[in-house]
């Protein structure tokens, strides 16, 4: 499989479903919808939007259910990008090769944009109440409030905004982070696409500690990435994290076994996925190459 | 009716409700929890789930099913005030007599905090259905997802920041703001209070356009006290408009014509509620009790 192409084509046609749950730029509050959506059409890999797709998939799903949840989850990943770019928290300028939002529109602008996406993030998964009023809608919905709240990803950014004022982590609090900030989201994205396909709850729970393993080897790939990585094709500085004193997963453990650990973590949820009796071949390769990426 | 010792007695029960809803203040995220339940506790007229409430009881409601929602409006509402009292907003170091989450807890955490309780208020308002899931519930949670957003609260926000940026602000542009920044969760709490206890659709935009007026005239009123009110009573600073040059409906129509229309706008609102076969001779003494409110 050649994962660069194959990458490629899916990638475009999960931006053509979730795109088409984007609100109009219209009416008197255009300025916070056009800023909801520069931010939402920056790019990216699309990963948890892909993520869940391919997991739905894999325990057979079909129907359109799962697309106002793909929608609903990048953004919020998109949402948390914006107030975590604002100057009190990381105070980024670039994100993804393009000018972060409150660069463009301004703070305010910037803090009501990642409002307007949250909310908007339930307006649209909430509408999938109207085509499938079933317990597993409910279940999906539940599942996508608690990873994306304080027992979920914003509880790890909160501990991250915490730990970079103190200037102080110890391994317990970094691996809550990581756990929280990162994994989260992926957990939601995997175990939603499993709970919409009807998977069991037992399929539920490899789903959620693969994804789990997934995300902490993404979150340590890009702490890798920000040490050894290129800024043109990343898209932003290199070197922040040591310019800013932050302690991560890399400044613990050092590269090496950061790089390990990356390949360790992502063997572990292939075994975990390749321990079930539903198959997907290319979600496989899709973790495996996580490892690999520049970007 | 003694309706400020009614109105105590009344607060006091809609607190024990939606104070069960908060989260427990412990774990690494313990400061966000605190900064959110420290904004909630700030007290406040907590009008919208007592709005809710009466409204759902007006139709025969009796079941549990409204509290997660009570606690949700609540959250969403009071997550609005901590972003808009950011720095970057209206910066405001005082609310209902306390410093703001900002000054208290630091920027960040503030702006964690809201987004913290606006994500908590899904997680809350899901719960409803683990109790009912039927379509009422599914629509109560779109009607409140879809009156806190963009073409909700978050909409007239983002108008009233751009008016206040640019100091021009057109008369239809303010009518978009308070119909939006204020009457949308008004409309929410009465419309849901209203679906969740089985109205009929024509009941339902009664109460909606009902709550259109009371926020309209609830709105006028506090710029009214801005100009009229006392800083003691208020727990905030008054003349903070002059001050900010910001357009008010008393800059544009002047106090008297203000004061006139609280009370028209009020008076319609109590002639639709008086329209309807159902009765809450409480609630139609709140709407007017709160012309005449000072804080």
């Amino acid at each position: 499989m050649d994962m660069t192409a194959e990458l490629t084509k899916r990638t475009e046609q999960i931006e053509n479903i979730i795109k088409k749950y984007l609100p109009e730029e219209e009416g008197y509050q255009k300025q916070v919808i056009e800023a909801m959506n520069y931010s939402f059409l920056a790019g990216g890999k699309r990963l948890r939007p892909m993520l869940m797709l391919e997991t739905y998939r894999m325990f057979g799903g079909k129907s359109e259910v799962i697309e106002p949840f793909m929608a609903a989850i990048e953004m919020i990943h998109t949402y948390s990008l914006i107030h975590d770019d604002l100057p009190a928290m990381d105070n980024d300028e670039y994100r993804r090769g393009r000018k972060t939002t409150h660069i463009v529109y301004g703070e305010a602008m910037a803090i009501l944009a990642g409002d307007g996406l949250l909310n908007f993030a339930y307006e649209t998964a909430l509408t999938a109440l109207q085509t499938e009023q079933t317990p597993n809608v409910a279940k999906a919905l539940l599942v996508l409030s608690q990873k994306a709240g304080i027992y979920g990803m914003v509880g790890g950014q909160t501990v991250d905004v915490e730990t970079d004022q103190t200037q102080s982590v110890t391994r317990d609090q970094l691996d809550f982070i990581y756990k929280l900030k990162t994994s989260a989201l992926i957990e939601a994205s995997m175990l939603i696409g499993a709970i919409l396909a009807g998977a069991t709850k037992s399929e539920q729970k490899i789903i959620e500690e693969a994804a789990s393993e997934i995300g902490l080897a993404f979150q340590i790939q890009d702490d890798i990435l920000d040490v050894t990585g290129n800024q043109e094709v990343l898209g932003k500085p290199v070197g922040s994290d040591a310019k800013n004193e932050k302690a991560t997963y890399v400044t613990y453990e050092g590269l090496k076994k950061a790089q390990e650990d990356v390949k360790r973590y992502s063997k572990h949820a292939v075994n975990l996925l390749e321990s079930l009796v539903v198959k997907n071949e290319f979600l496989i390769h899709l973790v495996e190459y996580l490892i690999h990426r520049e970007k």
